[in-house]
């Protein structure tokens, strides 16, 4: 555990040819290197994994969901065991989602008004109202590094009037979180929205940029819209961002999503797509994904990847991985899992290997990431 | 991997007190330590387990099915990879049960004639033929260490005359195996039925006892009857088989039986109970369970076993625990079996030194298992 006790994050190197940039957080912690991936520990563990087998990956933060252990165990009970990472036994800095994004896709019956969110439970169908101030409360008590600020998550298509007004809202939600923001060592970061008006989304960096956040969230991207278009919005949104900031885009996985960001000038990403592929049986190949459950690989006597370096790939064949499939053996899981996330952090760590050189184009070619970009 | 191509066992050491004996076996792929637990892997993984974390914990045998790999992925993808241990990763001696009891318990459309057992796979429905001849190729080709006869398995409480027509059926069987049988390196058990009548157990013993097995199994135990029935059955038959080949009680994975088993003389025991204990939120905890679904667990920042060195107690509280097992997360089976494994690992390796200081009384007590021992 290193000594600081705020959170920094500063810049070493930049791609020539992109906007992409590498550099570093401090956390109290502990440091990561930027551009990062956060695996998603939605309930305080990450899917079929020990802790330390999610650092071992080559991981440094973990996510967690404020709006899930507020449910379930309670943020008490987190708080009792000296927050998310203690109670989960991660020797990391860990970031937690402020629960915007599941009150939209997890709770129902919910009703926005400009207090917060009110909505039933996913769980045990009680009512639950979330605002600015309790969102905060909460993510202190589960002892997050990086809190992030409460949002209104609009559907995917949401129009232009809708999409105004949710702007409006969320910068005032921002300021009363900044305001109820006291916990100490931790970062908050503020998340703009903007839907899929390319103008809306300048207007929502416009509106966030200026209120002395520690970094910002890019929400509610990647949700069905074009990947060209996803990543014409994250562009226009950077641009108005402080560039000594990082930039976190939320629920990106993908490699060529991930690439092009990174191209942009994105820091920071999390997403669940490497630990729920493996639970349904695929795996992240390349930058391509291969599906177990294909009939073709029950007498594979080849690793998943031999280019991976996993204890997945050391040690077991296509064939009994697909038999673990078939047979819904948790253990099928868990190899899988292990392999998707070492894909990702192998991509992470040639990405800021690239950037150091100047060469990310070299990814963005193989991963056909370029084809999507702006250039 | 040691030069032997054969199996052999040997006796070390006895309790003075109780018929209870310290051996170790020898295989092709290692030696293990007697008396000995073997944990299950079914479908060739012990469920929620990777290969070594099974090892580390202090087990060198494991038992796969021959019944569920016939089914699933099929013999000739599990030949194809080397055997059992090379397909699953597993570093050591592996025993196949025949699938006998699977037939019986799994199968439906169950018909039985002298020649073999006809029935429809659980999987798709489709029919199957297992005969002595067959179990023993199956199992050849699986590559066993230890492989075991085929045997009808009666569903319990079968009346005297049924079960007296089976260990006829059982008998010529038997034979029938061991002239079917030519694995090299690959030893054969017999197994010993005979229901709940104690002299029909002992008929079955004499029946087996000649026939040239390396070892013989006791099948169709602790399947309903009273426990001190349970252990009268084992003791009838242990005293008519021969001394110096291993008796391997199926089925029976609690620790009053466990050591009740030991204290009459028998090697080997294998059991779904610490792993299938762990999928149901239950831990193996002294000589006890708890059960983690109970709410008085929701704030419990101990171990779940102060007393145990395996890693689950020594990184994890009951709260923790508790909320993994509710929010059914992967990792709290697998923290559950870990420590439920290690339970009963600690039991036999306690056992066994008992056995060496001619002290397995006191753990007899401390059990409760000298209550159900005619002693």
């Amino acid at each position: 555990m290193r000594e600081e006790v705020g959170f920094s994050f500063e810049l070493t190197d930049s791609d020539g040819r992109t906007a992409a940039r590498r550099g570093f957080i401090s956390t109290p912690h502990g440091m990561a290197e930027t551009p990062l991936f956060m695996p998603v520990a939605t309930q305080a563990t990450v899917k079929a994994m020990r802790p330390e087998q999610v650092a071992d990956l080559g991981f440094r933060v973990v996510l967690a969901n404020a709006y899930h252990l507020m449910l379930r165990p309670g943020v008490e009970v987190v708080a009792d065991a000296g927050g998310v990472a203690a109670f989960m036994g991660w020797e990391g800095p860990v970031l937690t989602d402020s629960g915007g994004y599941q009150v939209m896709s997890l709770g129902s019956g919910v009703r926005i008004t400009p207090e917060g969110a009110h909505f039933r439970s996913h769980l045990d169908g009680s009512s639950v109202f979330l605002s600015p101030e309790s969102s905060m409360e909460a993510q202190a008590a589960l002892g997050a590094d990086i809190a992030m600020a409460l949002d209104e998550c609009l559907p995917h298509g949401a129009d232009r009037s809708t999409t105004e007004a949710s702007l409006a809202l969320n910068a005032d939600w921002a300021r009363r979180c900044l305001a109820a923001h006291h916990a100490e060592g931790q970062a908050l970061f503020g998340i703009v929205q903007g839907g899929t008006h390319p103008d809306l989304r300048e207007r929502g960096a416009d509106l966030m940029a200026p209120l002395g956040f520690a970094g910002f969230g890019l929400g509610g991207l990647s949700v069905g819209e074009p990947r060209g278009l996803t990543l014409e919005l994250v562009e226009r949104t950077v641009a108005r961002l402080p560039a000594e900031r990082p930039r976190y885009l939320m629920g990106v996985g993908d490699p060529a999503g991930l690439l092009g960001a990174i191209a942009l000038g994105v820091d920071m990403f999390d997403s669940v797509l490497p630990t729920r592929l493996a639970r349904n049986a695929s795996a992240l190949v390349g930058y391509g994904r291969l599906n177990l459950r294909n009939a073709c690989y029950g007498r594979d006597a080849t690793p998943l990847d031999p280019d991976c370096d996993c204890y997945t790939c050391s040690g077991f064949t296509r064939a009994y991985l697909r038999h673990l499939v078939m047979a819904k053996e948790i253990l099928g899981f868990h190899l899988l899992t292990v392999h998707n996330l070492r894909s990702v952090s192998r991509l992470l760590e040639r990405a800021r290997e690239a950037i150091r050189d100047g060469d990310l184009d070299t990814l963005l070619r193989e991963s056909h990431a370029d084809r999507e970009l702006r250039r």
